[in-house]
């Protein structure tokens, strides 16, 4: 359904002419969320097709410390949309994923050979587990949108990390990352390729710079904002700001405690 | 140079044979380690093609919140090689890179405009710089190995972390979450396809199951060590769960401090 040319993405990325690049590449740069998804199932086939695209990501150690829990079952689907403040998308889409940071099942392994895995508790574990399981989302992402899926991923997730625990029955050491999105795009979806920061801003060369400058990706961002129909009274800047502040994160300021209690982080 | 059918692929990494699946899957099926390249350089237009599929990849909340650094410099590649425990495809790769969880640009920006960011200190930031670092790089991978690249990442660069401050210029809210090297893989790579975890493992439906069995993994494991002339005496499980005791994690055990000094993690 999305079909720009590199150029074309290139375009709406950065606002500028694209340099000539490999074909190969064009599919990586036409990524935008999809909240909005045709009836049409995704089979239990191509789904585990996808699974096996996410366990084919690295994994630090082979460790594979994440997990991932398909929500088929209608009541349920319903109440973990409730805990993702109900956006309309995790009930609407074909498939929906809860990815886990998942350290409870190395933990069993080892103390089922007599391994006191006494490292689990640091913030490198956490770390790699959620690196872990982004690294296996994200590639699980490229292969269905390469073959012709929209995705949405949803941080909401983490807004209500109790409920979720308790829906999905997760134990001690599991952590819920973000949810994910998967259908065939609707017609009307409106998703259009977002602006991202000029590559100056975010890929530096050696060092980290000195300095760095927001006014060039605000003004597209301002263009970007009219475009859509959305309050343009703000920078991206300020925007971006206030969601930062305490007050903008929607509770998850309270993540450590619920961490804690799930037995991460000790130190 | 990699190019096994979807089939073979599933068969090496599951030991079963494969379902029939679209063929579109198939070039993210064979994702390996590649640890040894030809002298083959990558382009300046064709790298800065790569960091715009990480670009393309789902941030939370557009907020953007990792940065990449390029390593060219010839004596600084070998210092960062030697803070990751001199793994010498860090020194021969064509490209190094270094993922950044990038709190500090959005901070400042929202300070410029008189906005205090006053939730970055959060688990919850954290998190997201971290999965946003995770996603954009596993994007990167798979346009690259689309394009014949071979990757390893190194998650040895967070041994010495404080090494790779110094020799990046890192500022307060930034952590080197992980390197990446890219290069075309040398005939003599060596790099086989792993086998994963039985999908019965990870992919759960509906709820997180009561018990989960390590035997048929061990097992096909034990064998892919055989194969490859590793140490065979001890399983997956065993050498996983030695791997996660304080004493296997190679000093990043100490990660919270440097974290806490850099400004990430008061709550």
């Amino acid at each position: 359904m999305f079909k720009e040319s590199t150029s074309e993405s290139w375009n709406f990325r950065y606002g500028v002419e694209a340099p000539i690049l490999p074909e190969a590449i064009t599919p990586f740069l036409a990524h935008r969320s999809v909240r909005r998804y045709t009836d049409e199932p995704i089979s239990e086939e191509v789904l585990s097709g996808l699974i096996s695209a996410a366990q084919s990501a690295a994994t630090s150690s082979n460790l594979q410390s994440w997990s991932v829990i398909s929500i088929h079952d209608p009541e349920r689907r319903q109440a973990i949309s409730e805990a993702c403040e109900n956006q309309k998308q995790v009930l609407t889409a074909a498939v929906f994923l809860v990815f886990l940071a998942d350290l409870n099942r190395i933990g069993e392994f080892a103390r089922s050979k007599g391994v006191d895995p006494d490292g689990l508790d640091t913030i490198e574990m956490f770390t790699v587990a959620v690196v872990d399981a982004s690294l296996a989302a994200e590639r699980l992402v490229c292969a269905a949108e390469s073959m012709g899926y929209g995705i949405c991923y949803i941080g909401a997730l983490r807004n209500h990390p109790n409920k979720v625990k308790e829906l999905l029955n997760l134990p001690g050491m599991t952590f819920g990352v973000f949810g994910l999105c998967i259908g065939v795009p609707a017609e009307n979806a409106r998703a259009d390729i977002k602006p991202k920061l000029g590559q100056e801003e975010i890929w530096f060369r050696e060092t980290y710079p000195d300095t760095i400058n927001s006014s060039e990706y605000d003004t597209r961002m301002s263009e970007f904002f009219a475009n859509q129909g959305m309050s343009n009274d703000e920078t991206w800047s300020e925007k971006s700001g206030k969601r930062v502040q305490t007050s903008g994160l929607s509770g998850r300021e309270m993540l450590m405690e619920f961490l804690h209690q799930q037995g991460f982080l000790g130190r």
